[in-house]
């Protein structure tokens, strides 16, 4: 990869940032590009995560737990969050992919899992060409700022509002 | 399928459109759905066409022209359009399909390639339970008004004031 990667940020209230991601990572493993995502504070299951291992250039990896974070983090999704970062920094930075995606990292920064600096770091570091895209709602205006595209996903209407739970292939 | 099927609508002039409903067809894939995907107004080549394929239960057709359009809409436009909305009437109609996006059909609201009414009577008229996504800007109120759920993807930031130009594998 001899273009510059940029980092692109999905944020906001509204349904799509996540799928906005995994399009992606779809569309750029049409085009042959190599594509991680590791996913923080998920790790109950997610149908993609049934149709991914389909697509032999994208690698996916869940760092949390199997459930929602409730008010408080526990040690032990502190933890996961820390060893998940830990692990992207050295895929970031090993340029054996070409498009790294940090899905809900900015879910682990509001909690605290880890700190700015420490995702910034490990975002910096990356080999050349590496494109990130970092989604989740509450990004801190830091990594807006940071950021080269950011698209702010914002509810404008939404059916939980009627009552209709997450449901298997479309919220989940 | 017995759940009811949902209209949801992605629009607004941020980046994650298209891919949010992509990222929705892989996770629905994933969990065992049958997909189709019209694009409406493009008929260029995107990365996604290269992998869609691979997946077997995602279908994908294009009914548009291979350039997109420039000020006025040409006839060709107009006929590719109204012939994929007839086609995905029936799609729609047949309940071959979990679910259904109508990729960029707000671009051909936009343009009176169809009418709402149209495209309304399409949706109106699905199997039960089929799922319909609508994409692209400019999305019509009538049409925010009949949906169920709506996110606007709003333009925080974006790299083409940087003239970035639209790169293979993470915008075509």
């Amino acid at each position: 990869m001899e273009e510059r990667g940029y980092v692109q940020v999905y944020t906001g209230n509204g349904k799509g940032k996540t799928t906005a991601s995994f399009g992606l990572a779809l569309r750029a493993a049409g085009a042959g590009k190599r594509v991680f995502i590791g996913q923080f504070v998920k790790g109950m299951h997610y149908s993609e995560l049934d149709i991914v291992p389909k697509l032999e250039t994208i690698e996916i990896r869940q760092y949390g737990r199997d459930c929602f974070i409730k008010k408080e983090p526990s040690e032990s999704d502190i933890r996961c969050a820390k060893e998940g970062l830990a692990e992207m920094a050295e895929i970031l930075k090993s340029g054996k992919y070409d498009v790294v995606i940090m899905d809900e990292a900015n879910i682990a920064l509001f909690y605290k899992l880890f700190s700015f600096e420490e995702l910034k770091q490990a975002v910096c570091n990356r080999a050349e060409g590496v494109e990130v895209i970092v989604t989740g709602r509450y990004a801190p205006q830091e990594l807006i700022d940071m950021a080269d595209l950011v698209t702010e996903m914002r509810e404008i209407k939404h059916y939980y509002t009627k009552g209709v739970e997450a449901r298997v292939g479309i919220e989940k």
